[in-house]
């Protein structure tokens, strides 16, 4: 078991989809990372902030599951991060109605001493300067570090999140990002440019396609399970990377045959984040539950052809 | 082994993709079937037309591949049905530049009397009037009888299709096509829809995604070899039914998990078909680089996590 550092944002979110309607509710990347992360159980912490009309016991989710949360810095005087959007009806896109960065806009993380020697870093998305001031607080090389980002970097501080890439071994990205990050349609063309820039490991998120990891000349394909529906797909890309972080955390091998498990894992919780609205299913899933969804991405994917 | 009857189109295409433009080459369904198929060097039988227009060379492809052509009229005084299309810089979308149907109007199929016993009927991409004839001139109620449609036929002539469906053991069909048919957006439950329209066995094809297999609550997801370009799609759904039904008629076995192979084989030469323009990867592919590429289907997707 390795020691995991969580860095992302806490925040409100108001969501809209086709299926109802949300008021404020808890979101954040590092709170849907840490409900995934903490299915195995590991010693992790998150790195964030919010404001004083944050709800304790909004935190108290993450604690309570093994989560430390005194790296989440509480500016008292300030407001909690706040993100809404509306979803269309085919569920893959979706319009930002607004984002309030509030006490995010002079976010200066603070990774707990106890925690800067942590194997492995999960990134979330947040500014990519913010992502590098995490690695230059850690003691020593982490044996992994993963990075998520997304498209508003590329079009806003691309420089800046090319020197985060430079420095991480794994990036989890979506293929319209992959695509714009390196001009290129073919994803397989687009990931081995991505190799070149840094990761040995990059992981492309398909949604309901699945995702795709590259290292080297190797490629790994995780379907998404075929749902009946998908509710709300708020947090999904975020549990994905929590449960890809926390299994790789927890089973303490970084080779690329755990990575592929770690994908596997990772599209399991993901499964599940889609089916409520918010965090509502990470909060309450079992363990039972998700070995179970592991026995089902077995038989979608496990074929039995001999070959000589 | 059990004998296979193919019907479907046997054509000219001219072709133009981001990649290139191609004169009247070799097209039609039971071209691209008749070619999969013939991988398993089954005994199997083409039911189609063509023109007087028609090279004998081109036919000879087939029945040099063990595929008799017996059933493949020619029109003397007809011309060979043409289809021309052009692609778009996705690759995913294509507009139709023309349609002679020519010798395809009025076409009657014969299925040659030593095949009328066959076990496997695959009944390619033709009016469901044609394919209901082949239906019927059958001794037997077949083994298994696969049936691939579009969208064109749901537009124009979608209670003759309703019957057929009702009588197929299986049905592939696109993603697009499947929401067309059935009204639902989401696969699974079109799925469904679909099943309780016939099939025991619902095939969902997601191009570069891959594709799904459906039998009551399982679900199997075969994805699609990630390819660096993909030069041109054409033929690459008749491929893959090909695939599927000659493997089916060579292994003799049509319970789900050897269907689930059949799916396995047909994606695997389907990621060969598109390498090239129109037939030419087809045409040449030995069964060394089928074993390879069906050994990246396995690393591609097979993982190894215990459970207890």
């Amino acid at each position: 078991m390795s020691k995991l550092v969580i860095v992302g944002t806490v925040a409100f979110d108001a969501i809209e989809t086709p299926f109802g309607k949300t008021d404020k509710i808890l979101g954040g990347a590092a709170t849907y990372i840490g409900l995934a992360a903490s299915q195995f159980n590991v010693d992790a912490a998150a790195v964030s902030v919010v404001g004083g009309d944050f709800p304790q016991e909004y935190l108290n989710l993450l604690s309570e599951r093994n989560v430390d949360i005194s790296g989440v810095e509480i500016v008292k005087e300030g407001k909690t991060f706040f993100w809404s959007g509306k979803y269309h009806n085919d569920m893959n896109t979706r319009d930002t109605l607004a984002t309030e960065l509030n006490v995010l806009a002079d976010f200066q993380p603070v990774v707990p001493t106890n925690y800067r020697d942590a194997k492995i870093v999960m990134l979330g998305n947040l500014h990519p300067l913010v992502q590098l001031s995490v690695l230059e607080q850690m003691e020593n090389k982490p044996e992994l570090v993963i990075l998520d980002t997304m498209n508003f970097w590329m079009d806003c501080a691309l420089d800046d999140l090319l020197n985060v890439i430079k420095k991480v071994d794994v990036i989890t990205i979506n293929d319209e990002e992959a695509r714009q990050l390196t001009g290129e349609y073919s994803l397989v063309v687009a990931a081995r440019k991505i190799h070149d820039m840094g990761p040995k490991y990059v992981v492309i998120k398909k949604g309901e396609h699945g995702a795709l990891l590259f290292h080297n000349d190797k490629v790994f394909y995780a379907p998404a399970l075929p749902l009946e529906e998908v509710f709300d797909p708020t947090g999904a890309g975020d549990t994905f990377a929590g449960g890809f972080a926390g299994y790789l955390a927890k089973s303490d091998d970084v080779s690329f045959d755990n990575i592929k498990n770690a994908v596997i894992y990772g599209s399991t919780l993901a499964s599940f984040c889609v089916e409520k609205f918010g965090t509502e299913r990470m909060v309450n899933l079992k363990s039972n539950e998700v070995h179970q969804r592991l026995q089902q991405f077995k038989s979608l994917t496990q074929f039995d052809i001999e070959l000589t």
